[in-house]
């Protein structure tokens, strides 16, 4: 799965050090992964609770399969770090 | 597809005023759209010359069916805009 995230500077930092308990940080605001159902429906949960409905948005992908997606990069691969406090 | 970018402040308003073009604006640094094999030639040619290898990066992600891909958003649906000057 894919997550992107747009939240307010206040919980940022919260919700990249959330999602790297699960998935891999691949670029500001990105993070992908293979996890399983389980983990999905927490990851959910775990967002409803860090996020703010009104002010934020975060857009889950998901795939059943990791060759329903082509992925390529264009400029860095970036590494893997929550660097915004 | 969906193509997520992460690039200096300086070119952040060329880049989403390029992606406009071709896919719709779902949230900050994140386009989603239906493209021919033709655009999306197009797209990584546009976004190489906006873009500066060394500082920059840029994630393509494409599906051969619309259908491949769940979609879900917690919080906001913002809406299609390029804020960024």
């Amino acid at each position: 799965m894919i997550i992107v995230y747009d939240v307010s500077v206040d919980r940022v930092s919260k919700v990249c050090y959330y999602l790297r308990r699960y998935l891999n940080w691949v670029q500001n605001s990105v993070f992908e992964g293979n996890i399983t159902d389980k983990q999905w429906a927490e990851i959910q949960h775990g967002l409803k609770e860090l996020t703010k409905d009104a002010e934020d948005s975060v857009r889950l992908y998901s795939f059943r399969t990791q060759d329903a997606v082509t992925v390529s990069t264009i400029g860095q691969e970036k590494g893997d770090t929550c660097t915004i406090i």
